[in-house]
C-alpha cells in the first residue's frame, strides 16, 4: 500500500471544498490502499488528479470535473484494477 | 511557498473526518503559504501533525487533539512566525 494520490486545485476558484470532499471519498473507498493523499493549492483554474505520478484527470483536457463514481473508477484502474466498486461501478 | 504539512491519522479510530476538517482549516488560513498538505492513513491510534518534517503535534505525547486555534498557532510558528492570526491569536 504505497499508492499516492495528488489533487491540484485552484484557490482563486474556491475549489478547496470539492477537492477536500473528493479526498475524503477516495480515502474512504480505498482505505488500506492509499498511503498518502496530498492537496496542492494552485492557480489559473487548475484541477488535476494524479495517481502515482500518472495524471488521471485534468479539468482543462477532460472538460470540467469528474463525477465521483467516474473518479473512483479511474483511481481503481490504477491502484486496484481487479476490484469491483459495487453498485456504483458501471462500464464506462 | 514551499511549506508542506503532513497529518497522520488512525483509520481504525475513524479520525479521517477531523483530519480532513483540520486540513481545510489550515489550507484556508494559510492559503498562499502551504504548497502541499498530505493526509496519511495510519493505525494504532496515531494522530500527528508535521510541518516541513518537524512534528508539531502528537496525540500520544501531547495528550489528545489540539484545539484548532492552538494548531494554527503551532503551524504559524513554523511557517510564518511574524504573522498575527487575528482575534483567535492569544498568548499561550
Amino acid at each position: 500500500m504505497t499508492n499516492k494520490i495528488d489533487i491540484h486545485y485552484c484557490t482563486g476558484c474556491r475549489w478547496l471544498l470539492r477537492s477536500a470532499w473528493m479526498a475524503q471519498e477516495l480515502l474512504t473507498t480505498f482505505e488500506g490502499e492509499i498511503s498518502e493523499l496530498s492537496l496542492h493549492p494552485g492557480t489559473g483554474g487548475i484541477f488535476e488528479v494524479w495517481v502515482n505520478d500518472h495524471r488521471i484527470w485534468s479539468r482543462k483536457d477532460d472538460g470540467g470535473f469528474p463525477e465521483i463514481t467516474k473518479l473512483k473508477q479511474l483511481v481503481r484502474d490504477q491502484i486496484a484494477p481487479g476490484r469491483s466498486l459495487g453498485h456504483s461501478d458501471s462500464k464506462t
